[in-house]
């Protein structure tokens, strides 16, 4: 596939008010800037203004650094405080994933990495089992196992931290938790804030915490869905990124549902991943805005 | 349209054993029984057998009254109890509309049977407010206006008197509350069991009870939905007949979403009464196998 | 429902280059345009830039008309031609349907119109037959009666005429042809180009023509779907404003098709009639920008 | 996963005549087989009679073969001609893959064969080009590189030739064109009538042949989809298997669509395929009935 150019991404926010739009628009106008994709989006229940911008970086006469520091005035101006973002997509995104034993969401990702359709690095896999050790490798990819002691919370909190290192020490774009079935401690989830993503095999807010489909087959639900959502201190609650469902009917067992779920789950993981990952989900409370 | 040939419709569930489908099929086969459409069904979990069977009514020696007395021999000889119905699609289905203020499920409904899509009798229509009194007029069937007083606990048991009594007058094949704000007693879901269908407006389990738009909103959910289930004395609680969603997204208001989930609303009901108007739904615990 | 204050919208088209979002968007800033809502796309194939920008009526100092005036100068600067329009949604938005004997697009239009949902005037019906007149007319909408002679050329072309003037009558935004069965003739389709929707029963390009549910079933698909499209003079291939499908599989006989089928028609062509009335719909050769 | 129980798989098809459902099910009985699973259809138009059913391999007193003997013998006596089989679940499937550049079919498989979902041996991966030799190889998967020459009739004739000898040598309950992008000669559809399988990249009948996202983004669909269908003779026009789609808008260029039609190529051929080799698949004329 050919390399789109490079282009560099500006995700801003802050109370809506006249004239954003122009202030904006102008700047990159003044300098030349050539846009190749924008969305706008205002939220009348809290009065918020969204954008995100994705600009040619040739078109305009100065880097990134520099854009970011003249793009920042503007944010100060208008009020924008934290709520801004310039990125740069010629600086490669880097990803971990953290797995268990179930491979589905695993196999799923590394085979769309492989196919260049994901052009990302995935700087390591992380097991708290080592069953996917293999196929991780095979794709020239480093497994490390970080076995978790069931009832034993020092050897847990040992393991996090030892998970943690891992994972900093490649200062990763995303942290994933690919059906990792460790619930991870309040400050790895502050830590990792906006950057963690789950996949939850339901349909949030239905079927919170473990073995949402056999929930799900109790309750007798005629489709069955997945989650993609931040990580945050509170299980399953987190700001949702992606979901999608999938029909099942009286025929389907436990097995088959958790079998049909399964391609819910890495497609709602894979767009929910690729979108974080371009800068187009803009969280504010507990929602988001995907541009 | 051409009317479909007159039909018996058996539905029958009992212990599964070995020589069900024989048994029962080699007594239509004896009397030159004619099978349109059958259907079986083994649950693994609670081992039970459920089966649908439709035969031309002209195939068989005998009227209905005679099939129901043989066929219930066989039915007590296999442990079917009561779990059992023979009916007769020559016997025109009668469905009561309980409604409130939001008209588009009636529509919906009327429309359906105005074109014989839906080809029943619509006894009547009850409302606790009077706004839909004009279109159930225009369509040639009854309407009734019920008030049930806010904060007047005699006032609405009296109202549910009459509710009751409008209703049981017709012995309808199914009640409807078509977007009915009130929570029938315990009493009513109890004489009503297995007869009265609702619409929520949400996937359930998620956001039972009141104003689940809202609910869905606030958690910023990417898919609202709709679930059609029998009524039971616990809210929102009974077995779920069918379900479906759509796709929202940031720029969907909570006016966005509800005008989006009455799509689905309509759609959902008019599956779930066609379903059970036609011997489809049967129920096993909380759950429901639709044939 | 409560109604949304009045808004101006604009929609415009020019080929890309740099800084048309910010001539744009200072025009309406200098002014204290407030903007509810802005969209904005560029094709990179053919190079087109597309806008679509509501903004408050209130926060302008100034009428339509005069927005008009003042935006089409920006518009001819900018090498819009005639690819940009300015709309008042005070203006309320009149719709002619055509019908033929199947009344179910027309009923679920009613539905919508009565219910406030869909808030728009239908200035009239007019059906090659009387079946619909009285549904039409318990709605207080007139419905007119016009026959087209099969294998009379002449008689038809009268009717076309007739049709024509009860139509231009009313100067409509929208003529919507409801399951209509007669071909539009080419000066018709020219006249009301961009005005003209039809629904059609298939996923098109599938099944272009006749009977597409039984061309769908004799292929053996197991998706039918419909499609709302402008009309144009080639049968079926005008731009595509909406689309979708619903799972059929060998249990559906025709009819069955028909009737799930039917559900598709009903929405496809109420989103499609929403857009085009709001001017989200922005045609671009053959293709549509839904905004 | 925990291994179903051995399984007999008997398919079924003859002109449907009362007593055929007793005839099969009362055999059954008689010898004491416990029926896991049964559907029967009957197609009104061609008053064609289908059935599968699912015996436990242990339920009986005798093996397959005798099965096979025994139940032949009512095939014949209801007419059933060739349009029978008796299979064992204990008897594993083999599959030989036909693949091409592109990965993202062979990628899924590979991994849905990994993780057990799909419980068969891949016998041989067999591609025109050898970039993807790593992976299968990676999956302990033989691969076999035969380059099909252009403008060279003798040259992809021998080519042909190598071809069928490598899938034939494993005798293929599947023979997969994931991606394959050659044209099968008549004579190899002929061969592997029934057990070659193909995915399509669009939702068939529409864009047949080549560059299905290019024209489909040129009619400007709504959705794009695939088609999962048996090899025939002629191009794409075979059994329709499993189709499915996804929503595209004015924003996905041609890659996007190609990027998001791979996610439905890859669910509808799994599906696909797991129901063909769960013998789940009856054929009839083009169409397929799908137990």
């Amino acid at each position: 596939m050919p390399q789109p150019e490079r282009r560099y991404v500006i995700t801003f926010g802050c109370p809506d008010r006249t004239g954003i739009v122009a202030r904006i628009s102008s700047f990159l106008a003044e300098h030349g800037g050539w846009i190749i994709e924008a969305a706008y989006h205002t939220d009348p229940t809290t009065n918020w203004f969204f954008t995100r911008q994705e600009v040619r970086a040739d078109s305009l006469p100065f880097g990134v650094a520099e854009l970011r520091e003249r793009f920042g005035r503007i944010a100060r101006e208008l009020g924008a405080n934290a709520n801004w973002r310039v990125t740069d997509t010629g600086e490669r995104r880097r990803v971990v994933l953290l797995v268990s034993k179930e491979g589905h969401c695993l196999y799923d990702l590394l085979g769309r990495v492989a196919s260049h359709e994901l052009d990302v690095d995935v700087s390591a896999v992380i097991g708290n089992h080592s069953d996917l050790a293999g196929i991780t490798r095979a794709h020239g990819i480093p497994f490390h196992h970080v076995p978790f002691p069931a009832n034993d919370p020092e050897g847990r909190q040992a393991a996090f931290a030892q998970l943690r290192q891992l994972v900093d020490v490649h200062r990763p774009h995303a942290v994933v938790l690919a059906r990792f079935m460790q619930i991870l401690p309040t400050e790895l989830c502050a830590d990792w804030a906006g950057r963690a993503l789950n996949i939850h095999h339901s349909f949030l807010p239905s079927f919170v915490g473990a073995r949402p489909y056999h929930q799900a087959h109790g309750r007798g639900v005629k489709l069955v869905g997945a989650t993609c959502h931040y990580v945050t201190a509170e299980l399953d609650q987190g700001p949702i990124i992606e979901q999608d469902v999938i029909r099942v009917d009286h025929t389907d067992s436990i097995p088959d549902m958790v079998r049909k779920g399964r391609d819910i789950e890495k497609v709602v993981l894979a767009r929910g991943l690729r979108w974080h990952l371009e800068d187009r989900v803009l969280v504010h409370g507990n929602q988001t805005v995907i541009f």
